[in-house]
């Protein structure tokens, strides 16, 4: 059924959420040909030995180990690599050598400064000068630069709500900036596919657990995309807690006003800072009156919304996201999208349900 | 984008969790234009009032509360009602005298015998003549007669999961069809969306309860189609228990069989009674081993499986659906499919999410 | 088996979660004998028609209607009031004056300043005498004043997270108190036993929704007491959110150092200043980290801990409780308990159960 | 605070959930004192580093790799053994030879037919001399053989459901024992601590998933009980599923009527079989209307409860449990107590939580 003119793809690191979720939207991509996938684990098995969903899709492909040639010779024009941190980072720069575009979704060419890595992530970047060409794939502040991008480093979930949540008011130099805390409550596939202590069912189902809460690394995307819409450093803290759903991801984002504002400029400045993004829906005013991830799980869309708290100075920007879509897959395949000059929601259009 | 030639349809009862899932389904179906939603509790409201996923879509589209003219002045080709049992049987009635394909999904129409709606619903049915003309919308079992089909009694969710679980070893003739048991196991949508004390979540959650286990309605359908499979009466007992998921239901069906058997005649039983079937998929063999609805929620497949203990001669078959949509309204917009001659699996072509 | 000495207690909306809590800890209780229970709706059942649980339990007793006179003439000692906010005003002042000790769990007597009731629930206080006379029943931070109180008020649940989060921070100075943000978490039984849209099961599970974020009204309680505890006005913002689980309750409670501090002090100063407090449990430097409500559920424990961000100044301190026992029934009963001169943990000594 | 004359107790395989059960009970247990409690993986740790609700009790107690040597140098009256079936065979007969008591909770000695073993669990039992001395230590149907007992076998959580929902009707000769179908619903605590794939959280919340459904090794010891009451062999076909709930387990267990009854005779021999048992609770005719295992966790109860639809002939017996109390760890306790004389309640006498 599909032609020959179609997009060929790879994904790398296959077998985990956020490659069963490219698998998942990859498939149904009208532009899209899955080439390969790979999974150390699970070389050899059919792709539904391991995402159950896809039973009776994507039928005559199976995982592949992992290997330069082997990736190569299947001539990827893009690779996705949901491999973890640090894991994948030469084998990024090799295929961008190579001439094949990749979207890399892990961290490792999301900081454009290469101290950064030695602070958050402790380990000096091999390549500063490919994190200068990466482009940061938040297609809502990216837009024009990701047209035509041979390198995009996909954003953290975490980063990417916190960011939504509070980007327009940043921009309007609206806050104090020097107090940002960005309260995060996430379900439990953030974590991953690997089992845990921490994500045995009995032990995480009804948790609500501060994770990393002396800074988590986050802030440092979160920090570099805000300070760049303020033309200023701004400060960042970001404390995320474990809380039972399986997929959703909400930034609470608390700062202090600089002057007073009203519901009324401040649903203004959000819309007018998202009107040209399809995958930001603004809540205001209807319910349930603010973003719950729960009315997003399913779909690429960011829920955006606001609370201010007159009496003390306070307002909260909130950001709803399912952190396996518009936090990873779908995210990345929106700003692929726009890299090859293709319709920003291609693949992607097609609301949450609900109840779910 | 879309042209004159789409089928107009209207949806009763719009504002259910069935509802919500037609207006998902039908505004996503590249030949469906939904022309009319109603509710009487939401008229006026725009559409996201109620289903908030579906911010951004529909948006011409307002709840209007029901009217016969008002519908027929919209000039619907079919109407989806998603009315509550008893409430609708006179509207279907009128609409399908004044032309209109009805696709009902309330067990109004489901009963070819009238007397069964006395048994089982405790009241006695108007319009005898039309349950004749109803095709009950399984399409595993009557994908012909839906062809041109005028009036769709779309299957019960509980029904629709334990016939799809037993109809092969029915059809085979391998089982007492005299103490057919199904256990099934639903998740709280099911209940609909008007808040009850039972659905009341503190109380709801974590629930392993038994509902109308001295005799389930849904038995009577399931009996009225395996006995038609069987070419003779067969006895059904249905006891269903909430637990605590959102959305999907198991049917697990207990038998005993009249003679010896093995998993690979089974498989074999199974494989070829669905094999035109392209929303069921047979679990056998590889991981999880069974079908769990966690793995289709999402989609319009049924999962479908088996187990078999020589040692006391009993058999269960299983099928794991979404309720609410191979349950509801998936199945049903695939019925409406087959009934227009569109392909089977326009607008449902796409695989469930995982996890979730 | 009880004998003549025990304390005569009632119970006031005992068909609630909270009046369920109360009158499972003092069935237990080995000096209480509880000798009413009302509940307008429920008047003439016997307590397991609404409380499950209590099947086999308090056999002799059944709800009754409220009626002072009906109560009076049961010669109770002790009445816990677990009416809704409000409507027990003046009920509470009629038994204080009728020389009964009251427990009231609403928040009719929390604050000192009767302007508060205006601002925050939009009515006036019509006793601010009895304000005066009403101790706040927090044990941790009110025990003296405590034993021989006639009148306590106990706290609401997040104001009885936010403060012991918090608390020792406030009076050793170390914060900046006038940018205080309680992150709220709860689970669903905070709202009570009457279902609504919004605690319907499939709209509630997954849920990760803020709720009332422009501010709530246990911040007036919160900065009351850490008001009273830093000797000067303090600022709180408190924003809860709903998330998944029934029980449990867990405040993040951000704030920024005015010096640099560090774990070994932190960890001084919360265990100083909760070195008499048999219900606060220290979390530090062993699994799980950090507090989290999923390890109190089923006592009367707060888990308190802390951690902080050296790089931006910014501390969290985190309290984890039962909401509807260390955030109501059992924090009524320690009050209780001091207040009579029993032992502090009188039928309350028992740990959490885990998992759950 | 306790005395000399208390019964010194070990609790072997101390760090898994059954484990942390018996600590938690007999650390509050009037005439219990734990002096031993082992562990591996944790030997060394304090109790509260595995067992986080357990922080501030068994003060003085670590774990400990097991040693015979040294557990009888701890000189117990009982060691409770929570070892993974099979791993403790020997160390159960070699306490038991050395004149200690032993309450075994795995499955070593449930069964009286040493074959039993090698059919069901695949390996020959080393003392068959010693299954005849041990006693199944359910109360409910050896609570005289109970007393003085010196081997106790604890049973299976499914089997411990199983049993207690049709006891009375296979007593009383009302089914035909050769068709019993039990269909148990299980909370994702029954599968032990130990993290798996499938225990994973993002994989197991939500599931409704058979297991072992080719026939589950708890049948043995429900058929063993239930032929025992009914003086001649019952099969017995038992099929678990795990649902979404930490703890909890119902049976529904499927049975035909060999005569016509209804619901008062079936409430007088339910009734009456369980005259005597204070730990089993008769739900019907009041809400929730039949047993659901969220009424009775975190309790010792097991709440009984049935459904007749006589149109076909099918009886339905239904037993809530909580799979850690009731199904394991209290039940051992209830049995111990019997053992020894003392109040069968004692340390157990508690009702469950609500909500939960």
């Amino acid at each position: 059924m599909r032609g020959k003119c179609m997009v060929r793809v790879a994904v790398l690191g296959a077998s985990g959420y956020t490659g069963g979720e490219l698998l998942r939207i990859l498939a149904l991509h009208p532009e899209a040909e899955v080439v390969a996938a790979t999974s150390r684990e699970y070389a050899g098995k059919p792709i539904h030995f391991v995402h159950f969903n896809l039973r009776g899709w994507l039928r005559g492909l199976r995982f592949t180990a992992f290997n330069l040639d082997d990736i190569l010779r299947r001539d990827p024009d893009t690779v996705f690599s949901a491999l973890p941190h640090g894991v994948g980072v030469e084998t990024t720069r090799q295929l961008y050598e190579a001439g094949v575009q990749v979207v890399d979704l892990s961290a490792d060419y999301r900081l454009k400064d290469p101290e950064a890595y030695v602070r958050w992530y402790g380990w000096e970047h091999p390549y500063p000068d490919l994190l200068e060409k990466a482009i940061y794939g938040l297609p809502e502040l990216h837009r024009e630069e990701l047209a035509g991008a041979r390198l995009i480093a996909s954003p953290g979930c975490n980063a990417t709500a916190a960011i939504l949540s509070i980007a327009p008011l940043v921009k309007e130099e609206l806050i104090d900036t020097s107090r940002i805390l960005v309260d995060v409550k996430v379900g439990s596939s953030e974590g991953g596919s690997k089992p845990t202590r921490g994500s045995h069912h009995p032990e995480r189902e009804n948790a609500i657990r501060p994770y990393e809460p002396h800074g988590h690394r986050h802030a440092a995307e979160a920090e570099q995309e805000l300070s760049r819409l303020a033309g200023k450093p701004v400060k960042v803290s970001l404390v995320p807690h474990a809380v039972s759903s399986i997929r959703g991801a909400l930034a609470s984002t608390h700062a202090w006003v600089l002057r007073e504002t009203g519901s009324q400029e401040l649903l203004r400045i959000y819309t007018s800072f998202y009107k040209d993004s399809k995958f930001v829906r603004i809540v205001y005013g209807t319910p349930p009156g603010y973003p719950d991830p729960k009315y997003v799980v399913g779909s690429n869309y960011a829920d955006v919304g606001f609370a201010y708290e007159d009496r003390v100075g306070r307002l909260t920007g909130f950001a709803a996201i399912d952190n396996l879509i518009r936090g990873a897959a779908g995210q990345a395949v929106q700003a692929w999208n726009i890299s090859r000059g293709m319709r920003e929601e291609l693949g992607l259009d097609y609301p949450p349900l609900k109840p779910l």
